[in-house]
Order: structure tokens, then C-alpha cells, then sequence
């Protein structure tokens, strides 16, 4: 996506090798203009999915994901790392490991919100090892859901993430995808470029 | 807000003696034209403020503040409650007690993001014994911004927030009131009911 690979190359850090940060316009201030074209390119995109229910991880999912249920009107549901106090019913869980904040999170949603005739459209910020949307699809399948999307803002592509992904044999896009963080450049994988 | 009201009268939950639970559509699954309406309400009643930024903190809070943004036309920016491995830069801190989640989280928002030219909106959720509302007020005020505003989804009249915020002189606008939770019933202010 064009508006977007320019934001990055504009607005982007690379912070270390392998690391991007993109917290201008997405991960802590966020565009609402650029994220609404990717609410509408995810919604275009996995329109023939007949998509019943948008889910993410907080927090940097919920914009992405929710831009993209507003155009598909359908709910959003994003995922808790930590369980609150108003969570009191019979929860979906998975174990995922966060690539930026090096710790394991138990990640939950209740299972009142997916049952086995939903058709979920899993939307997140970033794919790195792909260890959050792995989580994203188990929550699913304990409820008997359907996954028939991943959409992703940005793909790192040298990490194992986008191949962990394409062996579940679900349909994956990635807005932007990232060949190399290196020395302090962004190399954009050449279709993207 | 009269449609706010009434989803609450139909997917309210009350938990224990002052705990609402409305994960229905606000803080796990949400909806997002409900969402909408709600920024759109917020976006008119502080149109005249001039607003740069909205400002709120994860994860809840995401959600309204986006929907705002958007309709006014400025970023969003969430304070984040525990430090990424991609903030490296100087930090305005604040410590907010959570009411549902019994701890004390060290919230912060990347200086850079916020200056003396900043006119702030502040949306959150909730409005309980105003910590959270209080703690990103003293995030702006550290960066010498103005906060011209405050937009609650749901206030709890019978807590001591709404009284800790007025006595700022900051406007606080509250879609919806409760004045009581109790024995499983909820009780609206008479204006909003």
C-alpha cells in the first residue's frame, strides 16, 4: 500500500537491526486518516470473506482492527494480555511471546464473543515471528471459529513469522512488507517498493 | 446519550456493588458503529475547543479516542502502561491507580508527541475516582500543553472522580451517568435515564 510505505520511509525508525518503530503514526500516536485507508483496504480486500468478526491483541491492534470492522461493520474484539477484574466468565487462552517486550503473555478472550459460526478476520499491527497471530488463530480455533483472513500493517519478511503463517494455508496481507532493518535503513520488499 | 443509555439498559452487566461490565460492546468486543456515534458526540460538543490531539490510555480508551480523532481530524495518541522495547526517548510519566485491576501502572506518552502549542482532548471509558483522567492531565501539563477538554463514555457519578475533575475547571462531558450500582440493578443520572 503506497500511502503507506511512504509514511514509513517518511515517519519510520529503524531503532536496531531487525527493530522498526513506528510510533508517529501507529503503535502509540496514531494517524487517523492513514489508518481508515487500511480499515478500508484490509475491508476491500477480505470482502468475499464474508467476515463476521474482527479480532486483535491490545493495544497497537485495536486501531488497525477496529478502522477495519467499521467498514465491514462488524464487532472488533481485542484480545487482554492481563485479566480484569470484570472478567469473570469462561475464557479462550493462548500463550504468546512478544517479540518488543521479551515476556509471555497469556493472551484471552471470552468465549461468549466466538462460537463455531463465526468467520474471523484477524487484523494486527505488526508480523514479526508470527507468535501473536499464532495466538490469535488457537483462541480461534477453541471456539470452533473460522479464521479466513490474517491482515497485517506491516510484515517484517526476514523473520519466520509470514512463513509460519502461509504453511496454516490462510489467506495473508501484508500492507507493507519489509525485506531488511539493517544499519539503519528500510529495505521494502520490491513489489512494495 | 440516548443510545448509550440504552445499550447499557440492554448489555450492562453489573458485576459486584459498583462494577459495570459492558464488554459487550466497549472494552473487549465493540461495536463500532456505537463506537462512531460516540466520537461523532464527543467531536461536536468540544468543536468550538480548537482541539491538536486526543489524547487517552490503553487499552480501553483507544477505541473512543480513535473514533474522535477521526472525526476531528488530529492524531491520537495512548499513553502506554508499561515501557517497549521501541521507547527510547524522553518520557512524560504520570502513576495511575487502576480501579478494575487493583495496581498502580507507571503511565507515559514520548515527549515529542505532545508541546506548549497543544490544545488536548482527553477521552477515556470510564470516569471512576478520576485517576486515570487526573494522571493524563499531569502528562500534559509536564509538556506545557492545554487540556480543553474531557470526554467520558461512562461515567460513575458515585464515585469521586466528576468532583475531582471539575474542581481542574477543565470541561468534562459524560455520555452517560450512573449514580448507583447496586444489588444488580443500574441507575442512571435523571437527565440521562
Amino acid at each position: 500500500m503506497k500511502e503507506l510505505v511512504e509514511r514509513i520511509k517518511k515517519d519510520g525508525n529503524v531503532l536496531s537491526d531487525g527493530v522498526l518503530k513506528v510510533d508517529r503514526f501507529i503503535t502509540h500516536q496514531v494517524d487517523p486518516v492513514l489508518m481508515a485507508q487500511m480499515g478500508q483496504r484490509f475491508a476491500e480486500v477480505f470482502a468475499a470473506k464474508k467476515v463476521t468478526k474482527v479480532v486483535t491483541i491490545e493495544s497497537s491492534g485495536i486501531a488497525p482492527a477496529f478502522s477495519t470492522a467499521q467498514i465491514l461493520k462488524v464487532p472488533m474484539i481485542y484480545a487482554r494480555k492481563s485479566k480484569s477484574l470484570t472478567m469473570d466468565e469462561e475464557l479462550l487462552t493462548s500463550e504468546v511471546y512478544s517479540f518488543t517486550k521479551q515476556v509471555t503473555n497469556t493472551v484471552s478472550i471470552s468465549h461468549k464473543f466466538l462460537n463455531a459460526d463465526d468467520r474471523v478476520l484477524i487484523v494486527d499491527d505488526f508480523l514479526a515471528n508470527g507468535q501473536a497471530a499464532k495466538g490469535l488463530i488457537e483462541l480461534c480455533q477453541q471456539a470452533g471459529a473460522e479464521v479466513v483472513g490474517i491482515g497485517i500493517v506491516i510484515e517484517k519478511s526476514f523473520q519466520g513469522g509470514r512463513q509460519l503463517l502461509d504453511e496454516t494455508g490462510i489467506p495473508v496481507v501484508s500492507l507493507a512488507r519489509i525485506s531488511a532493518l539493517k544499519e539503519g535503513k528500510i529495505a521494502f520488499n520490491e513489489a512494495d517498493a
